[in-house]
């Protein structure tokens, strides 16, 4: 989408969470949950997945608009409420769309675009982390169907999925090549919700574990090839990248901005503490790495929106923007003394929010490895 | 105290913790605030104050011992615990014993040592941060006594106080010239608590605003010489900072250990964490950085012992090791992927109580200050 | 320039350095000074000022083809010849054409184009380092002409020189607005050079000292208005920090890529360094600042040669361009061992050269001030 | 050493060197080397190997002595000197005293204390870094000696050294197991010094490359127990390691001085550079880590001079104090502007001198590793 048309997405999409999510955030955080009610709020006022096609409800946009919105909640401080939202719109919808039936499309994009159902994606195991060869969740062939059975951990939407797109074994001993992918419905017996995970941040984004007995699901779940799940999820990394870089960006201009405007109104020792240099030098240096970011963001939104982001750039740009939204938001921090410590000021919620960023969606490690693979093993 | 002594009070300290705040801790977080009987049982241990002279009723140990008894708390996670316990032993009775008349000390040591009374410090102001010039609390002479009006902001131990040393204007318009201490008793008309502020750490410490509308101070309440709280604040700043100091570094060295404990039986990829070289040099630098700052604390902490650390000394320790802290446990945190940002592991708690560090006690940046003067002022 | 033409030139432009500068280099290094020779023979290239219009016998490109061959010298590890470069090119030759009457235009950039004319700008006085108001250079009115007297110092290409941009006082007590530049023809009488400064890197750039002992200019010596000079320098910093820039972001890829060469040959207890997670982790590191700097480069380049880049702008780019040079060219030398330490390895040569960027054209800190004056002080 | 005998030794160094080296020092940095005479000076003046046994010419101190005699030429910018100190006094000397025969300590050591012989260690090879498994050098066993080929780089003292510690193979195939260390005269025929090496600091110290062609060696040439090289090598290293130390921490402490002297004098727009707060805060932060660093150093030196010292303890401190002294510099030669980049100023070759000392003695790569060895493998 071209700039202009960009900025009046992300507008639309600023007031409506200023009407929608502002006046209850506080208290959506206290309760670690926002209400299953929001997110049909937000698929009636057009936000959710607005770049699917206008068959299944969306409006067609390209796909770097979910991306926007997502950085616009992170912005304003929302990153638990960005987070279920880049799950939701940017992962578990592109998944559907990307690998489904024409027949799981129409079954499940129509849900997913007006809020009725909500999605999650169940891939971490407990004590798997990012090996996909350490998968134990089962799923067994039998009858017209398959046989879950199984645990996932870290789920974000946990507690209110109504669709899970869940990584099982398929073909046990053959690793990577032997995972596929369901589209799970949360209704089905024998799939249950652990109790909610207690996070450091990004509170109002509810995050449980999910546990399968013997859910029988019906042919018709499998999304994608069979054993073809590992080779899927590859396809979307460059998104699921996208997204957390999306978040962490955001999340840093934000707190830039609020630092800004708190230095210059607040007093120490008779003047602003915008005119003190230490102030002046740690903020001009946030600045200027936020400046870096956002161009390199911008560029690779352009190629992400014509689906040409390669998953290396992708990953080059997750690793130093999230490692850069922290250090960012640890300078401004320090600038509010004492109350950057309170839950009361923003500053406080943005930096437990982005600690996350380093971690999720590969970790800054992995993401070293594959940018290291770019350079050194060709 | 010798090495050896001082050992011997950890380990009993830490013996008493495991029994009385461990199998607690957990809830004592989630509710924000340690009960007030913990403070009794700490008081019938022997653990609080044990500094104070035998007829006050402590065990006339030398001051260090309240420095690694906090230093202990804050290894063990439990850097809530620690920070009431450095305010109530490690500031406030220091200040009625170094300050405070015989008929003071005799009324209120007694009781800070079993647990009775608990002690709060009420500097700072909304508005006014460190600026002491900026007090805005007043005390007026009246009759035979003063009367306190007022308010003041991140008191901790502020839910619990039985005594608040308050710092107060007595001469306005004389700026730090005209600020008095006195002993406040928290059970005196118009002495009011606020809420509890919320913090993004240290959750057992409970924090409050405290306000003071026409509290009747007796004439004995003031503390120290009238117009000399300026200067008895001073005087008191090498302990407080070396109980920042303490425990920042027993943070740190806590940290650390649970790291090594998990990278070490953590699997990643088929071989533990503590196998991969990333895992094995961020750890190294860890450990070089906690090594570095054992030493300069225990050499400072021996000069403390002897009443000789200058405050300039203990401005570096403070901002060292704080800032050490912080860098070195967001390593460690990372090492834990996913788990590191639940609230489940103590890595995430570590993380949120230490980013108070670099803030309290004078910030990094007055810290800063403080270093520079003595080395370019001269 | 579209991005095909540039890269035509910095192919043509590499070509003619392998040629003319290659074989020489280490001598030139050694010397202190590359030989006065080498710049007609670039000017005989066409490398010299090719955005010159054709009437002065340029080739009339856009200005940004004189930066990337800056770039390019930069790049292949020649940061001495791309001083003298960008200072002949991107700034006296620019200070001529922009402010220069015809008659001085007519004069001077022909031979400036052809190599004939070498010129230096000379602003900084010993002791008054980048403030303008402690200029003591002064040029008095005399007859028909001026008088000009005084000493500049750390005169990149004052070795050479045959035109010097000379910054005086011509209204003395009026600070900024009493500074005129003057195009000082070094053949003058009086116009006399210090020996060559030794420099930690850059060493086949020559820098002097300049002393004016009773100079007299010509009427037609006034570069641009009387008393505007600095408003004259003030209109070229963009230009003037882009060439910094581009040399920084040069030396780094540069240095990045004989890197990435090295540790995928070199090995150490039996594997390539390439395959050692340390090495793959800060070369990842690296890359990642490189891209994020070329992004930015490449936007700001193409807003230079538009004529369109901000003197702000043009100051974010060059502090963060300077300060990852050194940091990533660092890193980069670690990975060579002892080879890193020796004259005999370009790294050492980058390492060494790099560390003026963050000094030269306004150290970081002035950048930072400019930088933070647009974030903070509107 | 007590403190106070230690603190008249280093007075004495420091005026004996002020007399025999600061007169000649830029003389001998532009020739790239010191002169022979200057060892045999200061072993007149009592400074060499004054740890050595009276029997042998020594003055019996314990061994701290020639570590702090080399930290105090390092502090006085002397770091080339310094470095053929360390591995004259420190090193070599420390070698046949330990390690040699009553024969050979009577033979080599009058004549390296009184300066008539310098000495040499001859380890690192052409390709083979500190991988001792790589050595290539060849001692065979031959009537009643050995015959000696092959050649070794990086030799400090190189070009003077009348005596070279040569680690050589003695029973191939058995890697580490199968080296030995030999005393090689080097006026024996078949020794040979190549060119010296250009290097990036240490200008005063010589290095080159040595070449062995059938150097026939003595039986008596052995050193230590044969095919026990490796072990005598590690029993050297906290020696080596503190040594390294103690000339990063020289060097830091003796920038920092220069440094707090400039910014006191030096003017910006009006005022000292020491009342910039940036200045201030980033001095500060040089202070504390200097004296971090020192209280850590002096620690392990006592535990050094009592033979304590353990090669984890020493690793640790000589990875701490190198990477430490880089960071220190590099703050303290910004605030020189361009100053600091002219050969002229102290502080550029303090910032060329100690980028060594992370890569020497081991680089910060392998101190990590040790690091991690003995905080993870246990």
């Amino acid at each position: 989408m071209n700039k202009e048309d960009l900025s009046l997405f992300r507008d639309m999409a600023v007031r409506a969470f200023e009407q929608e999510v502002t006046p209850f955030f506080e208290e959506w955080e206290e309760a670690e949950i926002a209400p299953r009610e929001l997110w049909r709020t937000l698929g009636a006022a057009g936000l959710l997945c607005p770049d699917m096609p206008e068959q299944y409800g969306g409006a067609g946009t390209s796909p770097d608009v979910t991306v926007v919105i997502a950085e616009e909640l992170a912005r304003m401080g929302y990153g638990g409420i960005a987070t279920g939202y880049n799950v939701h719109c940017g992962v578990v919808t592109a998944y559907v769309h990307n690998l489904g039936t024409e027949e799981q499309k129409q079954y499940w994009l129509p849900k997913m675009v007006s809020g009725e159902a909500m999605g999650a994606i169940a891939m971490t195991e407990p004590g798997a982390g990012s090996d996909v060869q350490k998968i134990r969740t089962q799923a067994v062939k039998k009858d017209r169907g398959w046989i879950l059975n199984g645990s996932k951990t870290f789920i974000s939407n946990g507690c209110h999925a109504d669709l899970a797109v869940v990584a099982a074994v398929t073909d046990p001993g053959k690793g990577a090549k032997g995972i596929s992918l369901f589209l799970v419905d949360a209704s089905l017996p024998g799939f249950e919700r652990g109790k909610k995970i207690a996070k450091m941040g990004i509170h109002s984004s509810d995050t449980a574990e999910l546990f399968f007995s013997d859910v029988h699901l019906p042919e018709e779940a499998l999304l994608g090839e069979l054993n073809r799940g590992f080779m899927s999820l590859m396809s979307e990394l460059p998104r699921e990248r996208m997204t957390c870089a999306a978040q962490a960006l955001g999340a840093a201009e934000g707190a830039l901005e609020v630092t800004v405007n708190y230095v210059k109104e607040r007093e120490a020792f008779g003047k602003p503490l915008s005119k003190l240099q230490n102030t002046r030098f740690k903020l001009a240096d946030a600045k200027a790495q936020v400046v870096l970011h956002r161009t390199l963001y911008e560029k690779q939104l352009a190629a992400f929106a014509e689906g040409k982001l390669s998953a290396d750039d992708a990953a080059l740009l997750k690793l130093s923007t999230t490692e850069m939204s922290c250090r960012v938001i640890d300078d401004c921090l320090q600038m509010f003394g004492g109350y950057g410590y309170t839950a009361e000021y923003a500053i406080s919620r943005f930096y437990r929010d982005v600690r996350i960023g380093r971690i999720w969606g590969g970790t800054s490690e992995i993401m070293r490895e594959l940018v290291a693979r770019s350079l050194l093993d060709s």
